[in-house]
């Protein structure tokens, strides 16, 4: 039973319940993890460091011998061998004997401090000390930063170049993801021709795709235009049933309001799909339809541009972060002063207005805010969301954004 | 001739002085834009909408004839004709006469109002209207959104799907951009080991790579990893001389130290490099190193993985915008109030330390702040920017943030 005509909040609550996470994994270079989300928790198999090293350039000894080390009574260590990273010296340090050891090396046996190269002076396999030490004064122990049994990364976690550096350490030179989601835009509507053809009269060009496509990919998401021919819910939904088991979520745009070339009703209704909402109280987007067909979701959007954007972001953002357990794509709602005054009323429906969210400042954009303008959302980083029964905004009220 | 021993400020401003943006041109599929910058300014081709159109499902007619239609009083007016998006109709309207129209469909002849489609009574081929309409009561006019001629993107822009959209409502399938860096990361040190291989006494794993691919990516970036045996001056400069020509910009970790192994020095030599400046004032990554090699850059950071975080946030993102023309890339500092203490100073050298920046408030994270500690970052979003001479932080201070 299609549900009509309710709030977005309910919307979003049918979407996540009626969306099945992908569970499919892979195996994949840890190079190409960027933006991918872990299918495991990831432990630490190794200490990190896994040895005990210098933290500087400097000399390895043992901070007893430097008790009595002052300006007055410099004590001299012999230089007995040198260590860089990479290598390690097979010797053990005795009494007052220390070992040249570069930035990273491993500690030699017997030392437990390194005093900096410049705070020494050098001279015939031997150096001057005329400072005390504490023991492991520039020491870094092993598995100081990571240690082994750790905890390092959570599953479900989306990763970013510092989860690149952690697993990393660790030598993974693989990990495993969940697979990537397959999404599906499909436009309708007669008035749109593709680019580079020669508009005629009454036409418009077909941006939707484009900017939605674009928009997933700004999420970190790939997309794939499916393309059918003209408005006939038969065609249409042939091409739906077509593509279905190669799509994870199918995104439409157009033919979802009352008018009656809006054949999305009989698209569903054709294929056997389930309606599950027709209708959220927002504007604008109003006519937003959500279905599963054979179990998967179709998000049908409004074909304004800008209703198309505003209920991708509500509506589609919730859907994919349940899709694909992306946490970092929910909607993320901030409140913030707002700099203008907005002259629209929310009387009848919740209205959803581009706006300019900085350090907790909301600015509108100069021009009217009908929601077929375009070059007005250039600078918009957010949609503020001006609850039902407002008869418009005032410079100073306190409002909430959604951010893009 | 080298300048060692400088200012932060200083070393962006040699970078910017050196780096010759990148202004070779392609030619692309608009679909593909996301994320390129525009290589010249963009103007409307066409007015957008191309035509006046309805914005609502409704009748069309002349406002005239409602003049003295109320509730007591309606009017009819007789249908002659429906017209949906993408169709115009032939006929012009006479008195009482009206059309039914779709959304998007472009105003018949004649009429200069809409009425919607809920606000009339409809039967057997007429509408009664029982409330007076003013003249272009809903109604779009023919450039309303973007007029023929208006400046629509300019030069240099980064493209966002808003721009896409924008951009294909003119019919745009093609866009000319500048051409991608192509940027190579090359990493030295010989303490370290590939992934997936078994660690070996004083050995890590070589993670540094992968995490500033990693954040290159990120910020959209692609990058090639340039693959050199051993620290060897030689060896390495070699390298760098076969991949020059084949790279707009290279990234080096490790070597750059003052120790026998910080081979960067001699490498820059030998190939006849120009080494514009070695070490900056700033803590961790002082020892970052910046030349030119047959005109190209190429920046050296430090093998400490947070180090070369830090410093490829601090100076690789100027040097990639100004490469790429990416104004969105530039570093942003932020005020915010600091929520900790911070036990370190910065008495000696300026000091950059990871943390989280959310609204206005900075938070450290909870474990000590060794620039080695990974997994300490995971949740940072920051770099706090402590100057040179403060013995530690204070709760409540107000300090300075580079948003990451």
């Amino acid at each position: 039973m299609t549900l009509k005509n309710i709030e977005l909040e309910k919307a979003i609550k049918i979407i996540n319940e009626s969306v099945n996470p992908i569970n499919s994994m892979e195996n994949i270079k840890l190079k190409d993890g960027i933006g991918r989300i872990l299918s495991k928790d990831y432990y630490a198999d190794i200490d990190n460091p896994p040895f005990d090293r210098s933290p500087l350039d400097g000399f390895a000894l043992r901070s007893i011998d430097t008790l009595k080390a002052n300006k007055d009574n410099p004590i001299d260590f012999k230089v007995i061998d040198t260590v860089y990273a990479g290598n390690v010296s097979n010797l053990e340090l005795g009494k007052n004997e220390c070992i040249r050891i570069m930035t990273g090396a491993k500690m030699p046996l017997g030392s437990d401090c390194v005093i900096r190269l410049e705070d020494v002076v050098e001279e015939n396999n031997s150096v001057k000390i005329d400072i005390s030490l504490s023991q492991h004064e520039n020491y870094v122990f092993k598995g100081e930063d990571i240690e082994k049994g750790d905890l390092l990364i959570e599953k479900n976690t989306k990763l970013n170049s510092v989860h690149l550096g952690i697993l990393g350490s660790m030598g993974k030179g693989n990990i495993e993801v969940f697979k990537k989601p397959k999404i599906g835009i499909l436009g309708t509507g007669d008035e749109l021709i593709p680019y580079n053809k020669q508009l005629t009269d009454g036409k418009i060009y077909d941006t939707n795709g484009t900017m939605i496509g674009g928009r997933l990919k700004e999420l970190g998401y790939e997309h794939q235009i499916i393309e059918t021919s003209k408005d006939d819910p038969y065609i249409v939904g042939d091409t739906i049933l077509d593509n279905i088991n190669n799509f994870d979520l199918i995104l439409t745009t157009g033919g979802v309001s009352v008018g009656d070339k809006d054949i999305f009703h009989d698209v569903i209704d054709i294929i056997n799909g389930d309606q599950k909402f027709w209708k959220v109280k927002i504007k604008p987007g109003t006519p937003v339809m959500y279905s599963l067909v054979k179990g998967k979701p179709i998000l049908s959007l409004s074909g304004n541009p800008f209703a198309a954007l505003t209920t991708f972001e509500l509506l589609g953002r919730p859907l994919i972060s349940k899709l694909c357990k992306d946490e970092t794509i929910k909607p993320k709602k901030v409140t913030g002063i707002l700099e203008n005054e907005f002259p629209k009323d929310s009387l009848k429906m919740r209205r959803f207005v581009r706006c300019l969210y900085k350090e907790g400042k909301v600015y509108l954009p100069e021009s009217d805010h009908s929601s077929g303008k375009m070059l007005s959302m250039i600078d918009c980083n957010g949609i503020l969301d001006m609850k039902k029964g407002m008869k418009n905004l005032k410079t100073k009220d306190e409002i909430e954004v959604f951010l893009l």
